[in-house]
């Protein structure tokens, strides 16, 4: 199996989901863990191995480095990209690209003018389940694929600090549902409209924000979609799609722990909640979004997810929180 | 028992369906099949019992006529009440009231007038399946009501010429369930938006109506509703309501006709397709909605399901489809 | 509809099941309601229609008396067929035909000697699931079956004075799965395994009796089947089956009173337990099995569950309380 | 974490189950792979790492191996427990200990005279699964356990010369089950009754052995425990237990590779069959299995699957087998 060096960007809670997933990779191996601030990355190399090091010329100039994996806060994305791609690195970078549409246009626009392989961290679409409900759609299990619907309800509200940053739920939640939509529909939406609320949490109310959404989104074949998305869920996390066609539908069913039923005088039930969150619901899927990404490169193909998917995506979650302000249908601006 | 004797007036579809459970149940007795066409209350009243009449005001005048079953075409509901109530009659009217709003303040009008015992048979809420999810909800299972989701998806479309006098699928279809999540929820929307597509029956669309529609209703708690409704479905009548809180999740599952799980080299599978549509799905329910009517009279207490329920349901149906039209969010004219 | 006049023979339990279920096919019509003592007859005959005889003679005499139906103690059985038989009126009596072989023979013979009608009251053959499944089998759904499964555990333990009369654990009710597993095999066994104990209730063990017993039994195709009976269940009453063959499996399901799923902090439950007893779980298979023998009688063709098969499930029963006892293997005494 | 070294004894099937578990256990270290053909021991060692030796004195001689984990052929277990005893060695040993009592005896009294720690690997108590359903029936869920239930059928039968070597079906297979139930019962039988059928694979009814049996054991307190094996099964590899108690019932479902419903005209299904065989199934088992070794080892005490535990379900496997081929009930041989 061909390998591929890597050096890790970032050392935050993203960082230590992709650390032990690139060292169980039989092909990739973790040659750099990079910080600005070098006792962060010394700490992450002595957790997951790779020589720690804080100055990113450095790490793009090294030839073991045979490519980088992105997992900086979000709006230091665009600067890696545009760096990484001009030492012509290829680049897997966490999801989302930006919070805003011009500086992921500009990422684009160097991706352009040098265009190393580039993968976005949708892992959600490598999700087992996730993929073989695409397949299933996409082989024609349903027919005509007619409606598409999407629950991410999550166990309970983030900080207010990480609120405060993350572009608002649209941007920051809905666009995993979003892409994931778009991906197994094969199209975009023309139209969107949704309606947000705050019933959980008032200090996410008192930033603008809403805990709680629904959201339409109107495909050019005239497929509906519905997303239902909540920062709040008391049984676990629920991660739920249904594809409804002309001939039938597909539905994933949520993970659990273990496989009890368990009768009694009152009812029959099911010992465990659901998975925890989304470490937890999606291991595998950050392992497989690397694989992905691995198996592209060292074979000369482009990853399946792409920049432009991010740029789509977010057009469409801003689309969406602009929706839920004013109450009107709006149509996302995608290039 | 006290009993109650009825004229059932109408001789068409629905009056089929409640003529066996006016004989099925105890404490009713079917005195006169009306229909102004009186070969057709004749061949009814072979079928069901009961005289066949068809002059208004004998029917009215009858003493044995302790009620009446208004199960017309809806275009005839509202002269039918008016003349009932006139009469001092208690009325079991199938829904909808009307497709008009000014026919419906008309009708209620007349009730006001003649303040008779009133019902509106909107069967759904008498589904034991149905009326056990709101009991939970109303319990506190679900804690504090945050989402509502409603499927209701038919196995496939009507004839076009009822499309053609059904007042638009959200008036004819979509109007059961905003009346369920209403009535679960105790409250009604502020707003609604709604999305249509015309995907499985092209003459649908030719009539400028939709044969599948996603609509979101905003209620004045914050909570959110989803209604999604199509008018074909490969697998059989689906019907789910989901209500979500802050405390968990309280769904209800389809019914099916047999309960085989069968296991092969391929897969698992249950044997039976859903119930076919309403008749077989909803079977039990109209007999416990004129359970309802019977127990609500002889007791001397007002029946559950109300003109008013009627009128809002209408009103924020009629709102749906200017959502839909607009694309804009849209107030409901609910008085 | 050709329609049959019916002598209820009987008014205890069983008559009580069977009366509405008379009245309500549109081919039976209760004529006459008989018990040797006049006062319980004309109660019956209050609550189900029909008129009141304690003269047994008069009742076989009287044409309007198509057929009857034995509803009376086990211990009787025998001798109103043998009078039924004679008198020349089809005949369906309640399992079991009796309690010993050798009176179940001179019912047999009293058959032989006046051919009339006669059909055995296994009600379970007439229930849909288990029908469906049987029909599964019937089909080749499971290719060549290998292995049989039947659970039936009671909600809870009959009166002290029940078990008594009962003929013994195997005899009262294991009875029913044996037919069950025989009809859907096609095939009798050759020799049976069983092991009983007592541990709900004492009382029945100091009656030499069990409350929860496992049975094996050994098909001459080499198939095996298991059976599961327990006095007792917390949960309901537990009726399943299970097919096993050598291209898949086919199971039924217990019945609920709802369809409720309800999901917390802890779990994942059904709302409800398991039907009650087998008055709720079976109670259109009563319907069914008098609709088998209308058909048959008004056809002219022989009723489907047989006095033979009667026999022979008493057999192997007998089989199955000789093996508990002595730990062997038992060959039935099948004719 | 205190580590272990290990010697892996033996290169064959369980030894490539054992390999990578151990690799990927923190607290262990393969320090030796040995087997006396030195060729299988070096490619084995070429696989998971460690040195490759054929001898066994060396083995046991070299102060880096901790403890040996025995994965050889059964009939040489006995012969390896004695020897690492004598040497000092904790000892892991793959099921069962041998398929003969006296053997068996010879191995316990070693390990009287020689008391290492050890640990005999029935894996299947360590599944998740099957450890919930245990800790629910000791933590009183079910209430006083009056049933237990286990399905073990295989996918497809064995090569016949693995038949033929494996001691017979109850010897081979049965044995996990039994050990299972007397596990989760806390309790073992007093008397088996057993029954077996040859249906699918004629070579095995030829060695006089069965390839699917029915297996009944009386437990001391009265509890009855039913057995399920088939050597082949069409829809995967099927493991299920049920434990039913005087308060309730539990039970484990089987596992899938996939979570999709899909829903058509016809029916509604799962679309994947079960895990294939016990290396999917109960993977995470093996692991589970070493790891209490492991933490038995480094902290001193026992490993709660004993010898003891296996000589007891051997002697009742053998009293299956006898049994099965007398038709009688038979009292197991347990010390």
């Amino acid at each position: 199996m061909p390998t591929l060096g890597l050096a890790l960007m970032g050392t935050g809670r993203m960082a230590h989901v992709y650390g032990p997933k690139i060292n169980a990779h039989p092909g990739l191996r973790l040659e750099v863990v990079y910080n600005p601030r070098i006792a962060s990355a010394q700490k992450a190399a002595e957790d997951y191995g790779g020589r720690a090091l804080d100055d990113l010329g450095t790490v793009l100039a090294d030839p073991r480095v045979d490519a980088v994996v992105i997992a900086t806060p979000t709006d230091t994305h665009v600067d890696y990209i545009e760096q990484a791609a001009r030492a012509g690195k290829p680049i897997y970078c966490e999801k989302p690209l930006d919070q805003s549409l011009e500086r992921v246009d500009r990422a684009m626009a160097a991706l352009d003018a040098h265009p190393v392989p580039f993968m976005l961290g949708f892992n959600r679409r490598f999700d087992p389940d996730n993929a073989a409900l695409r397949d299933a759609v996409r082989n024609g299990e349903v027919g005509r694929l007619n409606m598409l619907m999407s629950w991410s309800r999550e166990p309970s509200p983030p900080p207010i600090d990480y609120v405060r940053g993350s572009g608002g739920y649209f941007v920051d939640a809905t666009i995993h549902d979003i892409d994931l939509l778009c991906w197994i529909a094969g199209e975009r939406p023309v139209e969107v409209m949704a309606a947000g609320s705050c019933m959980f949490d008032d200090r996410i109310g008192a930033e603008g924000d809403f805990d709680m959404t629904m959201t339409t989104l109107k495909m050019p074949s005239g497929a509906l979609a519905h997303i239902n998305n909540s920062r709040a869920c008391a049984y676990g996390f629920d991660q739920r799609l249904e594809a409804f066609g002309d001939a039938g539908m597909v539905q994933t069913v949520n993970h659990r722990d273990d496989n009890l039923l368990h009768w009694d005088k009152r009812r029959t039930r099911a010992l465990e909640r659901l998975k925890h969150f989304f470490l937890e619901r999606y291991d595998r899927s950050f392992y497989n979004a690397l694989d992905e990404f691995h198996q592209a490169v060292t074979s000369g193909r482009a990853p399946s997810a792409t920049a432009e998917d991010g740029r789509a995506a977010l057009a469409i979650a801003l689309a969406c929180a602009q929706s839920a302000k004013s109450g009107n249908a709006v149509g996302p601006d995608i290039r």
